[in-house]
């Protein structure tokens, strides 16, 4: 049997081995979930920039350009960083880069992986068939919020854990913990992780459909894979 | 309404505001449990070290030394990390010195806080009164292990977070996931964190009364509390 655990933040990734594994970069509000969104509608590859001005150079190279600052679309950009942005497909064959600081912190930091995916509630069976069917142990690692442990990536975790304990033991204490914090919470994804604190943040900027869309399982068949520093879907849509 | 947050693992605490708060450490298996097991049992004040050697250097000043390396009482030291070798109240009336690691730096990195208790289950609802009288916002810090979450700490935080609803507001992340994960494995403790990595490590080591009794509830009135780099009990025993 394969083995799952769960790194709460990139500031402790350096205490977890990622040789080997699938890692599972996860950060539901919203990057990940924009990355799988866009990629699902026809989005060809996403490069990702925690730096704002080295994304906005991207524009002259034929990207589409997506990022936010405190809520709003950044002045000169192309879209925010919400993924219903994406879903009625309009974009569909061109490159996007993104900026975003969690998540690309997160992705850099995870490089000494044998895989890297990227996790999102709206392809979460799509992403367990995929583990299920490579068998490595799986690493999942939450891009929290400036460091900190969030619930949103957290309890992904936990979902995924739970759904894969037929093929991978939860042997390690966060990924316990999370399971547990599923198998309580998880019927009620959106009424508990309203309570979140990023989700708050997020209701002060009225972008409720962004959360409701966050927090959806199964809308896409793609997985989501980092390739050459770009994230790609694996099976095209 | 106070507020309460948990913090994971001394790898993260630079991320959190100290000043003006409670810090309770918790180092559940075995070092914040045996210093309330010390305390209770006559111990005059604990001192703590990260390092053997200067450890063992204060057995020349009188002294009891405590310590132990790979499940193994260290050679020449008195005792060993465990709470149940005080609880015949031998000691009573000694000062205390025993080496930690995870516990330590956890109580050096809470330097910063307006007052640090030592969490521990067997004194769980005297650390809350204590908590409920001064009325200040409570930030729990779990020493986790090597840096890592660990199950027992983690735990131990929610039940805290959960017993101070009443006064204590949990709008941070790590402190609602925590109550969630003790309202649901609460009432079963033991069971529940005998599946703990490091639960795991201390039964192969063969002190399962040690577990058990890191786990029992109330057993003692006193509340631990650092004071000038020393632990002492706040209500005498």
């Amino acid at each position: 049997m394969n083995k799952i655990e769960v790194c709460f933040s990139p500031e402790l990734i350096h205490l977890h081995e990622l040789q080997g594994k699938i890692v599972v970069v996860v950060d539901i509000f919203r990057a990940t979930t924009t990355m799988v969104a866009a990629l699902a509608n026809g989005i060809e590859e996403i490069s990702t920039f925690a730096d704002l001005e080295e994304c906005r150079r991207m524009k002259s190279q034929g990207f589409l350009i997506g990022g936010e600052r405190n809520g709003q679309t950044v002045s000169g950009f192309d879209l925010g960083n919400s993924p219903v942005a994406f879903i009625k497909n309009e974009y569909s064959g061109q490159k996007l880069a993104m900026t975003t600081t969690n998540g690309t912190l997160a992705i850099s930091k995870s490089a000494n992986a044998d895989e890297i995916l990227i996790g999102a509630f709206p392809n979460l069976s799509a992403t367990i068939a995929y583990i299920q069917k490579h068998r490595k142990d799986v690493l999942i690692h939450c891009a929290g919020w400036k460091g900190r442990f969030n619930l949103e990536d957290s309890l992904y975790a936990g979902a995924l854990v739970k759904s894969l304990e037929s093929s991978h033991e939860a042997d390690e204490d966060g990924a316990l913990a999370m399971k547990s914090l599923f198998e309580k919470e998880g019927h009620q994804l959106k009424g508990y992780l309203g309570q979140a604190s990023h989700a708050k943040r997020l209701q002060n900027h009225g972008i409720e459909a962004d959360i409701d869309f966050c927090l959806t399982l199964d809308l896409y068949d793609i997985v989501g894979k980092v390739e050459n520093e770009k994230v790609k879907a694996v099976i095209k849509p």
